[in-house]
């Protein structure tokens, strides 16, 4: 999560600021971009069917923004909403809502709260998924057994004001790697540069991808997991030059496929896999033999939108 | 990892033991059981075929016991191979072995280092293999694109002596869930006990499971699939009456389906979901909606083994 | 790390943008907010000294935005200096800077990169700095020997380019409880609010403050300490009606007590410590007995900052 | 945790065993060593002075071994009290319990387990004490608010039959680093070896220690203040050769200084500290730049004892 995130955001405008005197000093001091809510509300549902059971299993959290001067200078809760109610609100709301998709899920929860408070300008949801999948019990889906089906999360992020919805989707924790197709060579130098050139080297990365959808009325499952396909579609056939290069292509090519996408925001660490020198005891390591490192790693970030 | 398995190994009578005088103080103290390797070796490797490659991802760890008295008495280390020499040797081995299974592949670095090293008297090699599957891309297998495939891990641990080796594989982090056919009741109960009988609850857990082969000559991969298997499906079926029922029913059932499989032990923590109350709120919980928790945890551990 | 923070800076108009064609789907797509560079570059400097060494462990990361389109578009690197050189260039100019502070470290780095680096209109350098502490033996402080002293540290941000460069500190993972003089009551309720309402509970926190200096010519450890000393000293003192209410308070007096500082950015989790009810037991908690729960956790951010 | 130490410890022979048929296959299957408990009890205690309150942080783990194979083998749970109940009796044993030490409220809850259930024959439990310090305010020890004092803990395993009850305390996640007076050199070679010898390097480590008290009457605070205390010095004073050398005088200072101590277990992880070669640019490395590095790590364990 990036704690700072809101204040960037308040800082284009969003958020109410207030000014105060502070008697001791007379310096004058004042509120700025500021949020509240809860993280972290573990939520799993089972959809009870007569022959077997669906399973929902989500991290949601949720934040307001608004008019909290009182309660920040003054400390005066009036218009605190505890951030307890917000999770007994996922929790009831969970109960009736279908679940069809996150994302409409965080809509839902999103306008409740606005309704609900007029003090509150704007709420922002987001929605982890965690994936589960049917065991396979003598080659048949089993009807109430699950596995989980790895680290990789789905997320929805939707943010909503009284006048507007925006509803932002991604994975996170997708880790891929390729073993041919990638180089890097051809690259700026300068003395403390040592790095040798590539046109044969292992690409790893953990893709966190985040798009933003040009409305609220998509097919969020169908069109996410299309999103996530071309991801790993272009990834794999890439012709690659460089983390950057594959980067804008995964970006390039899920806005040329998915028109309800209106821009995609990559992050692409660099997870450096370095062949181990190998000649020390009289063997040639053509390219077979790697250390995976985790630290230091290179950080490639970008997004790619439509032109205006 | 276990820091202080070796030790109760050790105190079984397999460690060397030697016995010093203190001189300040003239009180005896002695070296126990002790041992040293080197931990956390990342290991990539790709079989470069013609149309495609094969790709294998371990950390490896290696662990000498043996006559290290002067090291640890004197500062002598003329008997002390480092452990950097072991994570060479892990690379360089790598290089040519097949790397069918990972119980070959530490059989062999454990008899490599008992030949060199006649100061050695057991060397335990454990290999953690990180799963990936080949990305699928216009519905075929890619030739050279992987997705990292979850957390799970499979494990090996080898053990080899001058007169003996053992195998044990197992695996790690394969979190499983069952949403009917669990049960609580007909416990104990003491004046602190408020939980209530249930009949249907949820059921998750991570398991971590470790099995004895009774030789060394074993299809390993084969039947290491084949008792991962076993344990989801016995996961699955069972009508459980507590954890301890399940994972009883997971290892007899282990047992009579691989004659290769001496004993198993399994640990089970009871990983809680909590069902949560929503009658505040005018909803009545089917057992529908729940809160996922990590602490506090059981933890519900057992060897089922053959009779002799 | 924030992985899209960037995106946002990105927003307010400092990164480059290009537009091509992609000719394909005659769609026309564009490169928007992006930047490269090195994360985790572990270091660790040892100043010799006659009698004693001192010791200083840092991560240090740096990133590049500028004109990267021919990178990303058509796979020419020419203006990529490689993110590996970034990891040199960090241990280079370590070994000569007397890295007094982490902020000069991060201003000399930043300045380094913009002289041999036309093609990079901003860098940004986050150091963070791993606390360790003297061994005391026989009760002095002993000249080699260090222990760690606790998992918060102390950060840097320094962002600069051609024409201006700002200095962010901060403090992250420090974790704050206090057992008297809080509060919250008074607050909002609608249908889901179950809460009591309660004069005395605990409150603890992990403190991630990041506060803005007003220039790069300050007396950054002396202020830097002072600041960590305010916001230690305001949470011990003040009497809490909510998290909102102190993080408020610890701004304010930081802005009072520091003409240095221009705004700072609190970031304070609620971590709850939920009274444990001993009344099934016969016994009274007179807030005694809590749990410590990890999940969910409220989160409540905001900056405090100078009138214009 | 050490998720089989317990199966070590039921094949020195406490734990009961028995042995059933199982009809489908007639093949004979036993239950082996096991226990149950409870793992991840937060408990946080106030203890409220007049005019100060003192904070306790615990985590609490319980486990039963006994007589549990009605459980296993036929879903009986008559025998079995919940872990639910063991938390219950953690939280309420701990509100009239002083808790001056870990060990005597350990020794405590193992007592009251072993007398309410005649099922059970051993029952040990592990607590971790996480430290908090009084802030300083105004140069002067808070009342009421508390800094967490890093990520080393204070650990107690107590361990009860009918018969005997045996002590064992310990440190875990104790940072420590030397950067002089550590050498290593002289040690066996072999074709993989490229290590180069050095009489002047950076030892780092993360000590766990575990000692194992002679009796249950002992004064666990004090003493074990001061076992940590002769692991610092000793650490920081001693003319290292290796880790192993380094180890062994840890354990022996431990047992000629404190008598109540039987013996002492040491696991020391060598955290490399990798001199940076800077020699590329025209600069000389004498010993003041590193990098830190997590993996691969090497491992030394062992245990010190008295002769007997």
């Amino acid at each position: 999560m990036c704690l700072f995130e809101k204040a960037h955001h308040g800082e284009s405008g969003f958020s109410p600021q207030s000014q105060v005197l502070s008697p001791q000093s007379m310096l004058r001091v004042m509120l700025g971009p500021n949020s509240y809510g809860k993280s972290g509300i573990r939520l799993v549902k089972l959809r009870r069917r007569e022959d077997r059971d669906d399973l929902m299993d989500l991290t949601v959290s949720v934040r307001f923004e608004g008019e909290f001067t009182p309660a920040h200078v003054a400390g005066e809760n009036a218009e605190i909403l505890p951030t307890d109610t917000m999770k007994n609100t996922v929790y009831a709301l969970a109960k009736d809502h279908p679940l069809a998709d996150i994302e409409s899920f965080g809509l839902e929860l999103a306008r409740h709260f606005l309704v609900g408070n007029p003090q509150v300008s704007r709420v922002s949801v987001a929605i982890e998924e965690h994936p589960w999948e049917r065991l396979t019990v003598r080659e048949r889906p089993h009807a109430h057994a699950f596995r989980r089906a790895g680290e990789e999360t789905r997320v929805a992020a939707v943010t909503r004001t009284r006048e507007a919805a925006t509803v932002e989707a991604g994975v996170e924790g997708l880790l891929l790697l390729k073993s041919r197709q990638s180089a890097f060579s051809g690259f700026r130098r300068d003395p403390y540069t040592t790095l040798k050139e590539t046109r044969d080297r292992v690409l790893a990365t953990s893709v966190t991808a985040r798009w933003l959808y040009s409305g609220t009325d998509v097919a969020f499952s169908t069109v996410g997991r299309g999103v996530r396909q071309t991801l790993l579609e272009t990834f794999a056939d890439h012709d690659s030059e460089s983390v950057q290069h594959t980067l804008y292509a995964m970006g390039q090519r899920v806005l040329e496929r998915h028109a309800e996408v209106e821009e995609i925001r990559l992050s692409l660490p660099n997870k450096h896999h370095l062949s181990v020198d190998l000649s020390p005891f009289g063997l040639e390591n053509r390219n077979e033999i790697f250390v995976a490192t985790e630290e230091p790693f290179g950080l490639i970030e970008a997004t790619v939108k439509r032109s205006p």
